[in-house]
């Protein structure tokens, strides 16, 4: 599991008073850094190997400004070629936000996906939290 | 059915080429105003009686800067006091991009959800499409 | 001089009840699109040759959700290889945001900027208006 | 003088493979955040008592997604009711970005601005940093 530490924006809220939706998925790429350097180390664009087939976020609470959030990030399943990155918005010991990304191991060049092996598959799968008994 | 023509601005590009994932929610957001408006006809936001519960997208092709992008908006299906809201964006006579958000109809005084009824239902059910045969 | 109008998202507010500052240069930069056409018909941003060198808004009332925003862009002066494009954020007939950008017409190849010349000057000082007496 | 180390979103960049102009504004506001609390140390948006008039920002440089970015913020300038602050951005020990942001302390009840007096004062001015001779 990784976690990362963040701070809201004031401009991250909206005229409710508090954290407006569009911003969690912002959050959740930025959280999914970590992982996307199992890909690319060094993160260059240039040689990425990932799209984003979809996603979905659950507005579960509030999130607020003025208090930082710890995004938790983990996969959930990994298939051949994609896998499920899971990942919860926490604020003061209450989860806001979860949100759930499928991702594709991706050649550019080729426009095809690729199979998730050898090393790769190892390091995802350190990363692999099963909720089923 | 509600339809918005939307121009896309320079910075919803990312490294890769395209419009990155994130502006997908908020283009979904922006292409709900005309769906608020039955709710709060001068959209103030202190009238505001609507929360989100969940967002999906999914991500059909690539999307593009340089010409305009049709947001189509419809309702799936209405519950007791929530709703789920498809949208579609086009670009070329392709879609790129479909999403779901689920609606509550929402009292914020009292935190409670509110039926849907009357007027209000009927003004809802006229977008509504249904794929079931 | 350019007119865009466009209509504000729910997200675009910020706790204090009106538009966040942040949106302004995001939609400056979306009100360029027909300025940036001059240099790049297609917008095809493998053919950019822009660059923006600085930028200030003034922020002179408040803009709101809920009602439409024009923006008027119009250049104020044009140098050797550089020009300044001044825009206004208008909303219910009241200016909210005056911008100034400074661009630079640039070659990424040869990372060096270009004269503006012939038909491409000719085009932007159409579009030049000048306060002075 | 205050710090803050940002790291770059994925989206953050635009097509021509750098981080986009209108990021700055927002990491420059996020940056802020402890220049707020001298305001409104709880960072509460009920208890808001600043609004910013006018807003620079020069690019020196490129940033690019991958690495941390350094904000530093300090003041330049305290006026009776205003003051201008100062806000650079750095990665790899290059200064990409620079910025001024000029706020106004404000009452917003009374629509008006009001002193910097007192303690508050001090503590701005402990901020301060002065370029003349």
């Amino acid at each position: 599991m990784f976690t990362l530490n963040l701070t809201p924006s004031f401009t991250d809220t909206d005229a409710l008073g508090h954290i407006n939706n569009t911003c969690l998925p912002v959050w959740f790429e930025r959280a999914r850094n970590d992982l996307f350097r199992l890909f690319t180390p060094d993160l260059d664009p240039k040689k990425w190997r990932l799209i984003l087939a979809s996603m979905k976020v659950d507005f579960l609470g509030e999130l607020f400004y003025g208090q930082d959030i710890e995004i938790k990030t983990y996969l959930e399943r990994i298939g051949n070629s994609s896998f499920v990155v899971v990942q919860e918005a926490w604020q003061n010991e209450k989860i806001g936000s979860r949100g759930e990304a499928t991702l594709v191991h991706y050649n550019f060049a080729d426009k095809k996906s690729m199979p998730i092996e050898g090393e790769l598959r190892k390091a995802l799968t350190a990363h692999l939290i099963t909720t089923e008994n």
